[in-house]
């Protein structure tokens, strides 16, 4: 591994970042193909998940990329998917020699990819900015290997974690500077989720907005009983921007019937006491081929969230003021033991975001 | 004004910090003294208040004195105390100039030390870092104007605003770092503060440790009843460190005397309500002399506090963890009626203490 690598293989995995929220169910993956400290072709993953990165930077590169060096962010693929497989795309092409950052973790693909490169007598590098990689591919591979999307959770609320009043007033707790950013977590993310009661009480779009950004995250909502209005802004807008519903089996079928009817997709989910149990609801979501969600709350979903540890980032917002403790907190009931008990974060950066505090926390490894 | 000025005086500003904490019932005044661009004298605020830092500063110089400058943080007072008036000290030295950054708001000095300065035909500039002056020196304005010490309220809690689980855990919520910034917050005022609730369940020292300093802040409990254990470290150690125990009106006879007997200062206030009324026991401190307390909660001492907008700084520690909705909220009810009728505040800074995250707040000029 040289600095050379380390610099073109960061540029990969910035390329990739382009694709993210947009390609699921594939990863979002980024290519630099280099000659001769050139570089002749760059690509990541298109949205849908095709065309794939590598294939993309190897169209650009044209003839130039025989003897070049590739730098994927993640190991090319293997199998005939419904595109040919990338490490056969870089053995035509007659590349000299591939760099990866981390292996890819699917059964059909982990290590096959590196071995057909070098059975073709090209010479394969991996390792470099493996931690970067892991972190950019990690919804990717919580969907391989434990069959779910990894979950950002949102919460944004007073000095003293309350999203709201006593009397159900939340606009606006923090201000233009801290939902610009939401919006653009929004945008990164394959999809949007809240719980019933956010949904009731605040009639969201959960789009992105004013960023100049065309691509919209799903919409999901977990509502045990489906008891959300047909008349609000995810019903209106349900054919233009997907809404995916996951409810319980007792679920009214007149209410299931109604949203299909608005062109909503429903995904039955297993509940859990008297809520939809969480880690299903992400297993579903995962077999629909959602790599990540961010969740906005509110205070039940995120505590079931927290409470069964399907919590990958935490990204607060704090404002200035208190709403004290008859307020709405922002997390709900999560029947700790103990303050050791409690799922752990680690700091990864604090900074004001216009007049409200923006604090990014990643889960601990323990 | 000039960049020299400015210079200078932010120097006698720092030495003005260093009496923070220690010399009250007077302000921490920071002097320097500049004879041909050399420091000839430095002085501040000795504990207790004398000697005067213009005092220390003109004994330092000596001769020296003479056609120099003076740069003090506030007005030199000009009535006769326990020590005779510094604008006098400074004519008797015949320094040829004095630049101040505020006047004192004090009435016995307000405008008359200039005036006797340039009475003697001295030079005065003044309102060079007035700003940052007025900051350093707001308890000492507000104890002055309005008859009570500054507030810097603390609430080092969960991601979620929590301070101790439903079954009380509260050691520890935030890291060793975050505990060594309150330590030194509590030496910069002159009083640690916390309600009686804080006082049973945690049985705090609240003294200064592990900082390699000698001085130590008063203890100020806010207890209605008086029903404070006797037997805790607050007790133990009244006669070495002052505890004052602010109260109402009915607190059991018994219990005074008793706590008169262990050494403790025993501070009547108005009740409003079930508690002590938080404008009255801020009055009844400044009386006694504080020019700024530090409180560290518990949440209805915090709550009383902040519904009367009597807080002017807020320190916020927040860890990376969630306790959830059954958790002790960091601040009780405040029976806001709308978000706009919050007390608001605005970000000074915000950075990693630890593992934890730190923001700093000055409340909103409206």
């Amino acid at each position: 591994m040289t600095d050379t690598d380390t610099r073109y293989m960061a540029l990969a995995l910035s390329l990739g970042r382009r694709g993210q929220g947009t390609c699921w169910p594939n990863p979002a993956v980024g290519c630099v193909i280099v000659r001769d400290a050139r570089i002749v072709g760059r690509g990541w993953t298109k949205p849908g998940g095709r065309p794939h990165a590598e294939t993309e930077a190897l169209a650009q590169a044209g003839s130039q990329a025989r003897g070049a060096t590739a730098y994927v962010s993640l190991e090319p693929c293997a199998h005939h998917g419904q595109t040919p497989p990338c490490a056969e795309a870089l053995i035509k092409s007659r590349v000299g020699r591939v760099v990866c950052a981390v292996e890819d973790s699917d059964p059909r693909v982990s290590g096959q990819g590196f071995a057909m490169l070098r059975a073709a007598g090209i010479e394969v590098t991996t390792g470099v900015l493996r931690a970067e990689a892991e972190r950019e591919h990690a919804g990717f591979f919580l969907k391989t290997e434990q069959g779910r999307p990894s979950v950002t959770l949102k919460i944004a609320g007073s000095f003293d974690g309350r999203i709201a009043t006593a009397t159900g007033q939340s606009k606006w707790i923090t201000g233009p500077e801290a939902r610009r950013i939401v919006h653009g977590e929004r945008a990164r993310h394959d999809a949007v989720m809240v719980g019933a009661g956010t949904a009731r009480s605040d009639d969201p779009a959960l789009t992105v907005r004013d960023l100049g950004y065309k691509h919209q995250p799903v919409r999901v909502v977990a509502s045990r009983h489906l008891d959300l209005p047909l008349m609000g802004q995810l019903a209106r807008t349900a054919r233009k921007v997907p809404v995916w519903l996951c409810h319980g089996a007792g679920a009214d079928a007149e209410r299931l019937r109604a949203w299909e009817g608005l062109g909503a997709r429903l995904l039955p989910c297993a509940v859990h006491g008297v809520q939809l149990d969480a880690a299903d609801l992400l297993r579903q979501l995962g077999s629909a081929g959602l790599t990540s969600v961010f969740c906005e709350g509110g205070s039940a979903l995120a505590a079931s969230l927290l409470a069964e540890d399907l919590v990958d980032e935490l990204v607060g917002f704090s404002a200035g003021f208190a709403i004290g403790a008859e307020g709405l907190p922002a997390i709900g009931a999560l029947g700790l033991d103990s303050l050791d008990a409690a799922a752990r974060f680690d700091l990864v950066e604090t900074r004001p975001a216009g007049r409200d505090v923006m604090h990014r926390w990643r889960r601990s490894l323990r």
